[in-house]
This record gives structure tokens, sequence and C-alpha cells, in this order.
């Protein structure tokens, strides 16, 4: 309790030293509890920056009348008086220099008079400019675009580059989209549970909707359209028929008509049995005429409420959930049906690939199996959604060989940011280089260069949709992920969707100086925790191309368990999944030259040596070390690294927030622990195998490994 | 949006011209969202008052070197810089006039010195005394008590004041509390859902636990000091074994240590079966020494960790869970050997009231018969835990019989804060005058004047432990209980467990004080609406004593449920549950007159009539409407009520804060929509008994009968 009370007090009085700013006295009541994420606009401490931002913007023009304007509006004042410490003049009038003037050349004469109608051609309905200018003598700086959502989408672009500390002179910046479907996932249940969110209960509030707007369905639309994100479905893919209700509708309306002014469309994941347990049909079969009927009507009625209702996100035939098979139809049979009957709405469907049975020996072949050989066969505004790895969302796998593979089949990707088995909320993970690694990745499907990201992007196969969904974990915990982190994941996701381009390293920068603090030294230590975070998940869990070795809650290992057990294959000879040429075969699924290089045990790069072959626990690998060693290496090291991430973040300690500075602390704490856990259930397991030591110097596990096979079954409570 | 935007620009530029007020400033940047509850601080905005105050507390002195000291002070410096929008000097030297002081003489020399040892007497180790005296030849308000815990119980009280404007010249407030015990049940799972709750999930973030300490834990252990209550049951009655393992003590141990400071102690509601389902024994007979040697260990481990440990809750043989009578012994022999076991550690067994099986023709007999012929078979240190009525936390039941009827039993009373029969977490309520019709009502136990408060207070028996607890609802919710006014039942069942004399208008008086605003319109009106609401709840739900009728989730109403047709006893010639001596013979386990008068129909209050009575639907009231009018007449008035609740909050738009106007507008809005449910469906399901119409002049119904039966199955989420 000492420390404590001692850093209330503390708090309490820097609160009063700084004075009138409101941000500042904010965050020193409560400390800073993360509900603003990136969106702080915390007082430009720079006071010679903060003069000359003043400087700059001395007024601001901006069109109101439309919704979106008026979020706009909002957000700028809200976003400069923050910045700022005082209030900037709203006014009609350019009467100085320093003024900036937002809007579109058909809301704003002034705007229309600047001729930028060759650069708005490159910009398409969301993408935008922000432009210095001499404008009837005064000096301005404008942001526009062709549409009231490209002019949001500028606005925040600009108040990052406040944010940052960004020098505003002599602007030319033009920015458009590369991905037409940049979405979000919730899998948030009709209890308003939801599945792997691990942050409370879903943003929903089934109870009070329609009747309450919560302040919060505001924000988070405020959040999503500032990295934008324009869809959300905002039901689990595991769907309950029952959110197509009429009741419920009628209170998705209103999320939808909250979200509307941000450019966040609502799409809805689908139960396909839906016409028999609503509609009391006695079949759900696609080809069926009631059954076409029933989705008809309500499809009728879900765009009678919400008339840019995005689509259909459907999970079928796949764990369980119905789908068309069950009545002898093909994947593409049960989308298109639902394609067309939306088409007139100007909706889409959004199928999952994620599909698997217990039929092959090798799951990771399923849904290239599946889907190519239905490639062509998809309505023109159906769009398979699929895994950025063949498997599950692992720790690390190689790309799904379904990227490339499809050149008559929109497609998009679906990434996650929740940490489903990266340790959910406790641990914390920057994915910005494994959403890189996978959109870099190159699939050869027309010849060398063709990325996954370009393929997403429509630049390989110039589909008319694609884009980049990912699984986020938002709920009603006040920060909105739990682990403050998880919202770096989020972040790093919207803003490669909009320019896959972008360096993982530099959105670690923004995402730090918006979200912390612009001091270089906080920059600096938060960045390195950051970008060693992924590779010490990797390496404490599942090094080497190892995989789905968890439990059954996804939290803890369980190598002992027979699912780990088909996954990793260890034996007496050595560990890894075969499956090369004389393997599974999966391998062939990817193009030339990678089948080649992932079939050859010297070529393979060593991260998914074990993904694709069964190894000898002698097998020399590059360090000069065996297998059986190197494996042991990378799970210390594991562990090594995450205690020097504890090391690192204890020296923030008076450099940010106390509140948050406690948190992250006792969460690495927990990290600490669990990764220690890994590695000792691993490396013991796994030596029952290889029969060889751990090498000297290494610290001996505590436990032996029944001590940490019983741990598996100790109560995890992830909500 | 339009409005919402509106107002959020309002609401900013509010905050910059209230200018530094750290607590103004917070409160305008986020709107108020509830979460500060009554300990808002808000700045004094009477300018004359404000000098006043800050001439009487000039500088403060307060002996620190506690835990709870520190705590004091704390608390006090948050308080009056939020107040006074300034810091106070925290002086170590008396050097002017005006100086507050705090510290007990133990720990103050100078308190020494004042010599109040006579009054300290009568104050025991938790009541206070604010005095004002003259002091070294300066004027001084001194804050004491006989120990820590008493001057922090008085710092509240004193900020109380402040916060509610009291003028504090000559001050001399002496203060003790009745009831030893001022306790909250938390419903809370081990999964953290909270049974009942409707406001999030519970407050106990297990995942993050030892590790974190949540700064919601702090703060809730400062709301429940504010109101004096002194221990809190963490989980459910219902419970979990797993919650006294290891895993999970260690968790609590920190919840334990973070309360400690505040006076609030933790008790653990056990699970009967434990030594079966932990400890691996074949039998939870109390009488059975390995189970004894069992409950031993379990209780040397929960001290050893919490050396303070309440002591345990349990709910046995009642609804399902495990208790004695599985083996043969009956309740005293099962809380004996418990209390025997914990009593060397200073601890306590709480034994619940709440059993009923499906035996008997009448439940709201079964608690009485069971336990009133055990009197005097309990050890000293259990206490036995009796709902406020005999049923079921309806919305209005007569006082449970017994109390009074247990010489030789210690008791206290169950009451519920969170509203499960009354409208969960989206209606309006104010439980003050429900919490008082209890406490005030006379058992005549040892003749007239032996209220069901002063049995509670052991005034009448002389128990050595007695009091109340009441199941509370906060949860991870930002304002923990989701409806903002719940915190208003909860701010009153404190209070009077600390003063059952106090006056629960007077209670929401000052809840609204420190909860909205000191502006007597404000204070007027929104009073209005508290004290309209408990009446106006009971009318439109079960009006005249009837009970039970609602659907199976407690919310909406299901008189054509089985269930309900056993307690309301609808038929051709009337309505009402005979408890009378030619009936269940109920009202003979009230002490005379009561049980007379509950057995005459011309006597018995007509808010019983029918708890008592079965009446005929041409049974002349005493308003001079037969029953069916009257009954139709208090459904329609329900409604009228909450109609006019709604009118009267629409008055302060613009007087309160834009988010909490809006929140309790939309939450009225629901609520009117239910009352008419209820409403409709219970007046036209008993019309097909009385077969008489609905007066003229009332609105009919505008659906019939079968659509409000199907509104049943409507998909009801209280999380």
């Amino acid at each position: 309790m000492h420390i404590y009370l001692y850093l209330y007090r503390v708090v309490l009085l820097t609160g009063l030293l700084l004075g009138c700013s409101q941000a500042k006295s904010q965050s020193s009541h409560n400390g800073e509890d993360g509900y603003r994420t990136w969106l702080r606009y915390e007082l430009v401490d720079d006071q010679q920056l903060l003069h000359s931002y003043k400087n700059q913007i001395q007024q601001v023009q901006v069109t109101t009348g439309t919704p979106t304007m008026q979020v706009v509006e909002a957000e700028l004042f809200r976003g400069l008086t923050g910045l700022f410490g005082t209030t900037v003049e709203n006014s009609p009038k350019l009467n100085s220099n320093g003024t900036l003037l937002l809007g579109t050349p058909e809301n704003s004469p002034l705007i229309a008079s600047l001729d930028f109608n060759k650069k708005l051609e490159q910009l398409g309905t969301e993408g935008f400019l922000i432009e210095e200018k001499k404008l009837q003598g005064h000096q301005c700086i404008v942001i526009t675009a062709n549409t009231d959502l490209g002019v949001l989408y500028g606005t925040f672009h600009f108040l990052r580059l406040l944010q940052t500390h960004q020098n505003i002179n002599d602007l030319e910046i033009v920015s458009a989209p590369q991905c037409k479907l940049r979405l979000a996932n919730h899998w948030d249940n009709l209890d308003r549970s939801v599945e792997r969110g691990y942050a409370g209960r879903s943003l929903w509030e089934w109870s009070t909707l329609p009747e309450y707007a919560h302040p919060r369905y505001t924000d988070f639309a405020r959040i999503s359209a500032s990295i934008g994100i324009n869809g959300v479905a905002i039901n689990n893919v595991n769907a309950d028929a029952r959110f197509i209700t009429s009741q419920f509708l009628t209170k998705i309306e209103t999320l939808a008509n909250i979200f509307r002014p941000y450019g966040v469309k609502v799409y809805l994941a689908i139960n396909y049995s839906s016409p028999v347990t609503l509609g009391g049909l006695k079949t759900a079969d696609p080809l069926n005429s009631e059954v076409i009927d029933w989705w008809e009507k309500k499809t009728a009625e879900i765009y009678s409420r919400i008339p840019d209702f995005g689509g259909f996100l459907v999970k079928a035939d796949s764990e369980g959930q119905p789908g068309p098979k069950t009545y002898g139809r093909n994947h593409a049979e049960g989308a298109n049906m639902l394609a067309e009957i939306i088409k007139p709405f100007g909706g889409i469907v959004i199928w999952r690939a994620f599909v698997y049975g217990e039929r092959q020996a090798d799951r990771v072949r399923e849904a290239y199996d599946e889907f190519v050989p239905l490639d062509g066969k998809f309505a023109d505004n159906v769009v398979l959604q699929i895994k950025n790895g063949p498997l599950d969302f692992m720790p690390r796998e190689p790309f799904s060989p379904l990227f490339g593979a499809l050149p008559h089949t929109n497609t998009m990707i679906e990434f996650q940011v929740t940490q489903e088995y990266l340790g959910n909320a406790n641990h914390l993970l920057y994915k910005g280089h494994m959403f890189k690694e996978t959109l870099d990745a190159d699939t050869y499907a027309k010849g060398k260069g063709t990325t996954v990201a370009k393929v997403l992007s429509g630049e390989v196969y110039d589909y008319p949709i694609s884009g980049m969904t990912a699984v986020v974990n938002p709920g009603t915990d006040r920060n909105w992920t739990r682990h403050p982190f998880v919202q770096s994941s989020w972040y790093a996701f919207g803003r490669l969707a909009w320019d896959y381009q972008l360096d993982a390293e530099q959105l670690a920068d923004e995402w730090i100086q918006q979200t912390f603090s612009n001091n270089e030294t906080v920059v600096k230590t938060i960045k390195k925790i950051m970008l060693q975070s992924d590779e010490a998940a990797v390496k404490f869990r599942e090094p080497l191309g190892l995989t789905h070795i968890g439990t059954s809650s996804h939290y803890g290992p369980a190598p002992w368990s027979n699912r780990s057990k088909r996954f990793h294959q260890a034996d007496d000879y050595g560990i890894g999944f075969n499956r090369t040429k004389n393997g599974s075969q999966a391998v062939e699924q990817y193009f030339s030259p990678l089948n080649e290089i992932y079939n050859d045990i010297d070529r393979v790069p060593e991260k998914y040596l074990l993904w694709f072959h069964h190894v000898s626990w002698s097998h020399q690998m590059k360090s000069g070390r065996t297998l059986w060693e190197e494996l042991v290496h990378k799970y210390y090291n594991g562990v090594e690294t995450v205690r020097q991430m504890q090391q690192e973040w204890n020296l923030l300690e008076g450099q940010i927030d106390e509140q948050r500075f406690l948190h992250v602390k006792a969460l690495l704490k927990i990290q600490e622990k669990d990764a220690v856990i890994w590695r000792n259930s691993c490396v013991l397991y796994f030596q029952t195998f290889s029969q060889k030591p751990i090498p000297a110097g290494l610290e001996k596990p505590e436990f032996d490994l029944n001590y940490y096979k019983q741990l598996e079954h100790r109560i995890y409570i992830s909500e």
C-alpha cells in the first residue's frame, strides 16, 4: 500500500503544478487509464514547436453541414484544444496567415477555387490531400478530398503529424488506401461474451439498445476511423442466428447510425441455418426457393434499417458451423445464393476459408484443397477471407498458399490482433513485424515480387473487391484491450491496411509517440521492448516452426497432449511435421521456387524448419548447434528476452504515467512466469525423446516434468 | 448524431472556461461517467461558502505512519484539493487559525493534550469525534477517535459535510456505528460472471492477480469505507469451492492487503462440500474428524495469508447447495463445526437463513419453521443472515418473522441493493424507503418499539455480533452499478448500517448533493424522482401484496406461469395467498398484535393485503373501489408515476452533466416501456379471472394478452 499512496500524492501534486491543461489534469487525476488510446492529444511539450504550430494554425475554416463534416470539426477542435492547450478560432473568413482549411471542392468554394482536380483524381472516394497553399494572400494548410470521409481521414492524419511532433512546413501529402476493405472482426456473442477477447464483455450493451447510445460506441467509431478501418463485423463468426431477428436489428441499427459519419460500415456474421432456426423452414439448402425467399426478405429488412449495410460474413461448414455442404452444395453455391440476393443493395458476402475436418492427415492442406478447385466459381461480390497462415493464428506460420492461388476469386486476409495463442491479454506483444512478415512474403504467383500484400490490394489479379481484416478484441475494459500493448497491434493493422508499405518500426514509433510520449528515451525504450516481443513470444513457445502445442485454452503449454503430438510429432529420431513431397506434400501448394525451397531441409528458412520437416535431434543447424541444442537455445533465449523486456520497462519508472507503468510491470511479471513454464514444460517433455542434456550453463528447470504437466489444469480465467 | 456533436462542443468549451479545477476539467473532458460515485469532491461553487471554508481550513496537520493514517491523509488532500481548487498546506506546526487536526490521542501528542478521554470512551473502535477547539491560541477543527480507522470514518464524514455544503462552525459531532457488522455481499463467480449483478463482470480480475493491483480495488475500498462498510464477502453464496484453493487464496490475499487500511475485511462464501471437492474426502459430514481436520488446515492456511480474515459465509442446504443435512446434521451442527475452528483466529461464521424446499405448501413459512427450533443451539461466533422478507427480495414483503424470534441466536439482515426483481440495472430505483420500511417495522418481540433495527443493533437481545449486509452489484462497468441510481441504494444502505435512525429523504439529499449537484432545484427534482421510484416499482409490478409473478429471469412479467400462479392464486373468486389462521397460518409466526392484525382482512395494511389473504374481486377497499378496480388503479398509477419521473428528469436538461442526463433519460424510456408491459400483462391476465372491465378513462392495452405472453420469450441480456 505504501508505494501506491506515495505515488498518488506525487501524481496529485504534478497535476496541480501542470496547471490548466485539460488533458494533463485529466491524466493526472486518474492516471492514464488508456481509454483515449492513441487519440490523447496531449499538450505539445516542446515550447518552440508549440509556438510554431500555433503560428501555422491561427484559425480554422471548416465547412460543416453533413454528419461527417461535423465529425471532422469536432475531432479537429478536440485535437487542437488538447495539443495547444488553448482554443483555436473557427472562422468563416480567411483573415490571417496560418489558416487550416478543410473541406471538399463540393462543399467549400474556397477549396474549389484552388484547382486540385488533377490531384483529386488519383484519390478515389477515401484518399486525401494535405497541402500548403497561398490563398487570397494568406498562407494556408488545406485538407481536402473527393468526399467528406476523405477529409476525415486527412484530419486524423494531420492530427497524427501534430501528435508525433512532425514538421508541418511545406506539406504536400497525397494518400489513398491500397485496400478497399479494411475491416475488423469482433468475435462478440449475443450474451456479450467475446470469444478470444480477454478484455471484458462485448462493447455492445444489448440490454439498453436501442434506447441508450453508450458514449463508447462513438469513441469506438473514432478510434476505428483514425486508422482507416471502414467496416466492422460486430459479431462472432460462430454466429448466433438471433442477431438478425427484428429485435436485434433495431439495436444494430442504432450502432450503424452512430458509426456512419465515421465511414464505418456494419457487417454481420450470419448463421447459415437461420432459415431453419429463425424462419421455421425445414431446410437451409441454398438452392431451395423458400430458403432464397427467406433470405431475400431478411436482407430487405436489414437494408430498410441500415441502407449502407456492408454485408454478410459467413463461417460455413467449419468447426461444427452449418453450411451448404449439409445439403450437398459446395461453398460457391452456398455463397453465391447470398451474394445474388445482396447485390442489388450494394452488399457483399465475405466467406471464410477457415475450414477443416478430421478427415485429412494434414490439416494445413485443407483450405487450399477445398477452395482452389472452386476458383472462378464465386460471384464477383463474394470475397474469400483467408487466415494469414494455413493453420490457425499460431505464433508463427508461413503464409497461406491460397494467397496468389486464386486468380479469379476475390481474396482478403484475416489477421488476428487479439492474442489467442499468444498469452491472451496478459502478455506484451507487438504484432507489427508479424503482419509485415506475411504481407511482404513473396508468393511467386506471377513471378518474383508477387507479394501477399499485392494480392490483397488487387494489384496482382485486379479483384473488384479485396483487402484485409483483423480479429480485434476491444471490450468493456476501460483501456479497450486489457493489455495496453494490444492497442499497438490494432493500430499497426489499421495503418497497414491503408498502406502496406509502412514499416513496422515506424508504426511502433507513431504508436508510442501518440500513446505514451514524444520523449526520445521513452520512445526508444518502448520500441526496443516492442520489437523484441514477437520473436520472444515465438521462441519460448514454438520455435523453429513448431506449432499448436498449447493447452485447449490456448494459453499454457501442453506438448504432451494428443493434439499437440499430432503437430510436433516428436519421437526418438527427432521432431517436426513432414510436409515435404515425401510427407503430406503440403509444400506443393506453394509456387516455385518456394515449393522446392520449403521441401529442401538445407534451404528451408530455419524459422519454418519443423513446420515442413521431421528432423533428427542431431541435425546440424546453421549456428553449428544440433537441432536439440538449438531448440533448447531458442526456448532459453525466449525467456531471457522477456527478462530483458522487464529490465527495460523498469527504466521507464518516472518517465511515463505511473498507472500504466505499474500495470505493464505487473503484466511482464506474469509474462516472465508463463515464459518459464512454457520453456520448462517443452524442454523437459522433448527431452524424454531426445534423451540429451540441457546444455551446461543454462539454469535447470525448477521442477520436474510431472509438476508442469499438472499445471495444465490450473484454473485460468481470461475474462 | 447531431445533438451529440453539439453537446460535445458545448462541454468542451465549458471545460475551458472553468479553468484550472482538476475535478471540473476531468468531468468536462469525459462528461461525468459516474466512476467517482459520491466521492467527487467538486469545486465548491458558492463563492462565499468557499471563502469561509478556506478560512476555516488554512492548514492541515495529520499524523501519518500507519497505512490507515496514510489513507486518511491521501483522501483528505484529494478531497480538499477538489473542493477548494487549491492545495492546502500540510503543516507539522500549529501556526495559524484554521487548522484541521487529525489523529488519535495515541499518535498525536496535540490531540492527547486535549483530554477527549471521556467522549472517546463512548466511541468504541470505530466511532469518531469532530469538534472545534481552541489550541495554543489557534482555532482548530479536530477529527479524532480511538483508532486510526475511526479517524478515517471521521474524515469521510467531514468531507461529506463539505461536499454537501454544510456549515462547519462550532462543530461537535460524536458518531459511532450501531451495528458491528456492516457488510456487503458480492455474488461474484469464479468465471467473473456476477449473479444478479447487471453491471459487467466481477471487479476481481483473477487472471492478473496477484501480480497486478488494479486501481479499482483501491477505489472500491475507498467507496466502501466512505459509507462505513467494514467487510465484504467477495464471492457468490452459491459458492465455487475453488475460491479457497491455494491458487486463489494467493490472489485474495492481495485484495485483503489493499482493503485492510480502509477497515474492510474479507469474508469468503464457502461450499460446504469442499472437503470432498477439494480435499478428496468421501464425506463433508461436520462431525467427521477428517472433515474437521481438513477445515482446520484450510482455515489455518487462510489466516496465514489473511490474518484479519473476517470469516465464512455459508449458504447450506438451499437451492441445491450442499449442507449438513446431507449427513443427517442440522444447521446448528453444520455451522458450529466451522465456528469452533475459526474462533481461535477471531473469525465468525455467517449462516444464511434462506432455505426452502418444495415440501411445504407455503414457502414463506420455511425459514422460521427451520430456525426457531434451533434458537440457542448456535455458537456465539455464528450469526444468522436473514433476508429482509420471508420470501426473496420481492418488490415489497412484510419483514421476516425471524427478526425478534431468535433471542439466543445472533442475527443480521440481508438486504438487496442490486435490483434482481426490480428492473435489473435498467430501472431507476432508490431503495432508501424500502430499507427503512423493514428497519422501522415493529416486531413487538419485547412489546411495542422492538423494531427490526433494534434487533439488528443488538439493543433487544444483546447479541455479541449482529448487523446488516446487502447484496451489492458493483462490477466492471465504468460507473460501478450500470444504472447510476443503483449507487443511491448502495449509499443509503451503508449509511443506515452505521445509523439506522437516518432518514431516507436526508440520505437522498446527501447522495444527490455529492453525486450530482448542490443546486437546490436539481436536488429537489432528483429527490422527487427518487422518492416516487420505489412505490412506482411496486405498483406496476406487484401491488397490494402480490408477489413473485415475474419471469424466470426475474425481469419481465409472467403472471400466467406455474410458479406465479402458486403465489397469486388468482381464480374466479378473487386473488391472493391465504396465510391466515385458516390458510397456511404464516400469520402466526408474527408476535401479537401483528398476528391478529395481519390475520384480519379489515386491519391488515392494504400494501400486504394479498400477501396474507385470498380476497374477493369485489371486496371493498379503503378508497371505496373494489379490489379489482383498486388493483387496476395501482397498475395504471405505477405507469403514470414512471411517466412523471420521465417528465421531471427532462427538466434537468442543462442542469446536470449531459452524459448522465442522456443516460438516465434513455433508461427511463426503457423503464416506461417495461412498466407498460408489466401493467398490461397483469391487468389483462387477471381480467381473465375477474371478468371485469378496465375502468373507463384508462388507456386500453395496445395489444392482447397473447402478445404479452409471447414477450416472455424475448431475448433478455442482463450482462
